[in-house]
């Protein structure tokens, strides 16, 4: 109800506040005698830690996952998982001087209001630090998926500002996403991405982009018919990650200027398997997948943590100024990228139990 | 569970086949002492009727609503309110050609696949007869909604394929939204997306756009920190109408493309009252309402149903051919501007009264 | 949230006041491809409905169901189901003297605190007709639970006033229970009961007892830890039944009286099956089914309508009196059997279905 | 879904097993500026923790609660709020030599049956270890209590076996309850409880009784109707706890014996306030609180765990015996109250916040 859960029967609350003792995540309804490690979650988070490059935040958080409870002799129990990492790195004295101020673009001015009371050390749960409880039990939801299916969920980096990439889907591997620091898998722009990034945290700035997801080999009919759409699903998933502004799904806002003629996804018979000539649809019809690839692309903006001057109010209603001196990221995606893969671990993961649920 | 509802504290279920013998929806958590009469539902299915003009289908439904309990002497009672409205026009036989074969671009082959039974006489669940529920649902939200704030929500056709409505949101009515039977109140825009669309028909094809939504006087403090993020909340319900495509916020993907210093929208003091230079986050920070205007967009793919002949296959495998002789919308935004207006008020309505819940 | 649904995976959502124009029910979450009918339901819809007998009100209700949704030539679709049954032979006159009156041991002075209306013409959703829903709803539930498995819910009355029941649970049929009007297979005892039950009615007053339920062939493993346990869930779905007092399990509360070594129900293997030497757990062990019989009892006060005059106050706030005209059932055991019978059937059947949805 | 979640408004998620690492619990939905800090809770921990007294399991956990999140400089932050008690003293040897066999009246085999596996070290979710997190979550919904109302929460011992104590509940208090270390406030009563116990011991048995609940000062139209009936809710949130038997309200089965002209509470004026004659209803009627009492009284088994040597099977289905060796609880009830007390607790914050969010 306050809006800490996730899902529906593989449910997961995350808690924790940037600047708190720790962070972490209880998952419930994960079927029992899966295997599931430290080891596991934490190749994950170790994907998403800040520090791990030139072009994100340099706080050092080694963002050590303990499992509390769920597990025993390498294997879950059915009952509810609970993980914990604890902050390491907070240092409270670089927000000291925004303690009263509203910083701009952040979440500073909506929570106090709502609320009437903020912990002014950090962002709190707006901070991308409450993250680490999603990507946590999205290495558990994975173990669900794979255990009975084969899907395989691919994110990269599509574009950074105006610097698009060009991507075979059909030959992509998450090795070559992790090529690159930046996690695009075409080698040409992932090297113009960086350098855009490097310019743009040499003026003090930050760069937005897009993020794309691709997931093969789904199983059709996930997904439930009107409210909860895999489409819904995943955009409500998607648009709750920290600075997303939009998604799209298939041929995407690009495809709404067509006719119908250009757009439906004519069925044929391919050696005995349905295939549709095109995938304008993203895989999905009617809200449930139809077996093709799931394609879904999510825009994040420019940080909003910037080094330049801006103007602001303080929290007594007056107009100031401020420039951010946090450690901070010039641009979210790459960090984002296993983010967006948890988020759409998670909801697959719950509507292939719901499906399964289904079927008597 | 299965997807039929929405909402945490106002929560609808709607239920009903586009074939079967009625549609509707049953609103549990209204409020008591609400003034709620048949003429307030009313005049909202009015405007999603099919057969308004010569741009919609030509299906003849009244559509007209009963309420079958909740309601006492004009007032809500709190208990739930069940609305019901006959199919009328139901005409099977436009369906029977189509039992043996899945129309391109509709749910009929992902339904088949995940419930291995499917109502051939029409859309079943997936059609757009099911958002009647919702729209009526919405006119109770409505009420909920104006009993306590003066929020205002308007949605109109910005885009039909390329033509794009100029509009100065802050003068915007109701009125000039109906002024036209395409939805923009760009009246040069209108007669030109009258005529495409018309264009369109004639050529037994369809076409898509955009449409956006723009709300007014909005509290501060709408929306849950995490995953029931005001954005996210917006996003699954736009995107469970049928035929969406994606949504954006804001400055949405075009503001993805720039910096951060150009997308923050800063804080100022106006006379006493807290406002941002810019609106590019649409209203929404860290997932909760800031007080400016909330600004969606959602995009539709043209109509999957087409009078022209396309490839596709029958329900035992093989390849064939079909072209669709069912009555038909050639562009869907017009009477998908008052669904979008349902979700969103839907959404406000749940997030409003969640918001008071909290305030001791 | 407004206390109108049930279930997680199966779930009822009931809506209809006693004197409004119909009452209903929708079900969502029923697996598709189930036989269903008018008939099926309508069988259980009679043994509640009123009018059955001289010991019952004289109320001539028909309780016709209507199948609304979800049901194409006799099968579910998977989508929801809406019934839908017509309020018939609501005399409002009957409650006219009393809409200034609070009734002593009803809802009507709770319900017009918390919600400052009511409607006056009856009980409102405190009226048993809200009953019908859920009874038509279980008609849905049993064809779940008997797709799966060969559970039988055998309810039946164990009680009235002093009067009790022997019965051989063993051998115990539906048949049996119905045999008598009272719903007691124990024909000496039913003979008593039906005996006070008249001489009840004649001195204008009520009287209360005891519904029993034994469930044969429980698969092991419904029920879920912590707070869902099968007792949990069997306890809140009887006690939302109307004039109930309490619950029972097993040995219920007359084993709290004895020591470990009396009331552990030791396992022997028998054959190759798990058995267990007693059964003062009720079959269910931490939550969970054990695969012995479950057996619950509820017990119902006497109605709280009465012909006797008694005490009351003005809804203005003034002592007065009353003394009830409306038809009414002396004891309600009888027509309760039916409902209790519904309340297991859905626990059951959702249990079923959350049991399922753990096996990967 | 799996059961570990409980509340809608103000949500409680339980997680850890009896010998993992820790217990825990997170609460989401607590409103904001609520005082908390460790000592609060760690006070009603106390109260549960084992090895208080001669009467109780002689485990030494010193059960130190810490808070992980949600609460910043002794307020709440409106976010979720995380607590964590490291396990201490759990002795695996104690469990070794029943890995291979299943306890008579615990949970071991259907939990065994339902998962495929068990953490053999312990009960595990089953263990009343699990409650801490109860207790803890309890002291958090006391302080939402608290601030809006003047609700009293008073529970206590009313029988061991067959030693009945008499209680004048108008002038209880929670001084009476905790001056003996059986928590029954009638002195005489208390100490032939004790003297029981101590020979139920000396046995190497059990034994089972009831505990009472009384709420005073309860605000009218607290519950929802239908399902979630504060009487239904309770019912459920009392036998959720281990080793319970049932549940009954005000006169509870004793009542069911009566007719209706004795049982039904009449109203009258007192000095401009409404009250009851009597209060055979519990102070709930159609499921909502009517401003007397809350009365409730849940029957508990004697606990499972004997040092008497006992049939049981193994786990691989041979007849075999077994005497516990662990350090136990010889009766459950002194441990019980302020679980009882929690449950109720959460309860009633958790319909105070939904009772409120119906308020315009």
């Amino acid at each position: 109800m306050a809006g800490n859960s996730f899902g529906q029967l593989l449910s997961v609350t995350t808690w924790g506040e940037s600047h708190g003792g720790a962070v972490g995540v209880v998952i419930d309804g994960c079927p029992p005698r899966l295997a599931l490690s430290p080891e596991m979650i934490q190749a994950d988070l170790d994907r998403r830690k800040p520090g791990q490059s030139v072009i994100t935040t340099q706080r050092a958080e080694s963002d050590t996952v303990q499992i509390l409870s769920g597990v025993f002799e390498g294997k879950t129990l059915g009952t509810p998982i609970s993980l914990l990492v604890k902050n390491e790195d907070a240092r409270s004295d670089d927000y000291l001087a925004f303690s009263q101020k509203y910083r701009p673009g952040h979440a500073d001015f909506t929570y106090d209001k709502k609320y009437g009371i903020r912990n002014w050390q950090g962002g709190g749960r707006a901070s991308a630090r409450e993250t680490i409880g999603r990507v946590a039990a999205a290495a558990v939801a994975k173990q669900v998926l794979w255990a009975a299916t084969d899907m395989q969920i691919l994110v990269y980096v599509k574009r950074v500002g105006p610097i698009t990439a060009t991507i075979d889907t059909t030959s992509l591997s998450l090795n070559q996403i992790d090529a690159s620091i930046v996690r695009c898998p075409d080698p040409v722009a992932a090297k113009a991405m960086l350098a855009l990034i490097a310019a743009t945290k040499a003026q003090n700035d930050s760069i937005g982009g897009l993020v794309e997801c691709v997931v093969r080999n789904v199983p059709v009919g996930l997904g439930e018919p009107v409210f909860d759409k895999l489409t819904a699903d995943l955009a409500k998933a998607c648009l709750s990650i920290p600075a997303t502004r939009g998604i799209e799904f298939g041929s995407g806002f690009a495809g709404t200027y067509q006719l119908g003629s250009e757009q439906n996804d004519v069925f044929y018979m391919d050696n005995g398997a349905v295939r549709t000539r095109s995938n304008h649809s993203g895989g999905i019809q009617g809200g449930i997948s139809n077996g093709q690839d799931i394609v879904l692309r999510v825009g994040f903006k420019a940080a909003s943590t910037i080094g330049l001057e801006q103007e602001t109010i303080s929290t007594t209603g007056n107009n100031t100024t401020m420039a951010a001196r946090g450690r901070h990221d010039p641009c979210v995606l790459p960090r984002a990228v296993p983010i967006v893969e948890a988020m759409v671990a998670l909801v697959l993961a719950d509507h292939w139990l719901r499906f399964k649920a289904q079927c008597l």
